[in-house]
């Protein structure tokens, strides 16, 4: 329900396996239903977050059908030409924050960003990017138990992604700028149809 | 022709842009004729190379039709859970043989392996894979010109893959290995046809 209305947005689902990201995502969309949708599909091995999650949403259309949504995103490091990129979740779970760290001891250029990236597709098959950045740097240990991931590790205004709130984190993260763009789309789409 | 008779092999393709790789699995299968076929497939994120290698396979199957391979490869580094693994073209690319010995400075144990996996599709759609592997080390310094790679960095029997010829290099590597099976393979085949 919005506004009063069924716009019939009880089937938008997220596809994903992690309810951290649900959850966060869910608190950011708070005007839509959006139902966790966990299944595979398939990452492929591109540069670009875009081309990864394009190609996963094409492929969840073809197998599931429309109303569906992913979020993908990456921590690229300026020093390691992008590095670990679209790769990060792997990164993470191979040589970890120590490994990004050890990686730019000696090195002065710290200069990292985080990137979100979602892809929708509407009932009817047509699919739309919604990205978000958010620019800081890579600090010299790890500090904060906050967030997952590179969050300790990623300097943003003077703090790491793991020492701020969740709600503080929605509002300057590289996923919470993504998430409001989308919302911003589905909120006009939605004027629209009213 | 093999053993003066037509096995109807001259479709063989081998999907890759690496011309370096093509000579060298061509020179391996010599009694074959092999076509570079050189077009793009979908490598997705998955932690085996065997399952990148069979996603691929399965979409070169659907979109060109039977008789044909392709060959992915990966360094496999134990103290790193295994990075960069599936992902060495990327690591490779973006953090290079500095960052990995970068990442294991300090390190005692530096075993790791190279893996290949071919993938063989032939013409009625039956899918085959091959692997090959090699132990070895990683060396404290980039040693040699040969090869390509982490070649370099790669020790093995006292020596790493940059300081030996590819003739060499094809009789112990994880590729040459690969290739070796999937001869076999091949020759066992096209007996029992002729």
């Amino acid at each position: 329900m919005k506004n009063g209305v069924d716009i019939n947005m009880n089937r938008l689902r997220f596809v994903t396996s992690n309810k951290g990201k649900f959850y966060e995502v869910k608190s950011l969309l708070a005007d839509y239903e959006i139902e966790m949708f966990n299944v595979g599909y398939p990452e492929i091995q591109a540069s670009d977050l875009e081309d990864v999650a394009c190609y996963g949403i094409r492929y969840l259309w073809n197998e599931y059908g429309g109303n569906l949504f992913l979020e993908d995103s990456g921590l690229f490091i300026h020093k390691l030409n992008g590095f670990p990129g679209v790769f990060s979740s792997y990164a993470q779970n191979t040589i970890g924050n120590r490994g990004i760290l050890k990686l730019l001891s000696d090195e002065k250029d710290r200069r990292a960003y985080f990137k979100s990236v979602i892809a929708y597709c509407d009932e009817k098959g047509s699919i739309k990017l919604f990205g978000g950045r958010v620019d800081g740097f890579i600090s010299y240990e790890e500090v904060g138990d906050e967030g997952f991931g590179f969050d300790p590790i990623f300097l943003y205004d003077g703090r790491t992604f793991g020492e701020i709130s969740l709600d503080d984190k929605n509002k300057k993260s590289h996923r919470g700028f993504a998430v409001n763009e989308f919302k911003r789309y589905l909120d006009n789409n939605f004027k629209e149809v009213l």
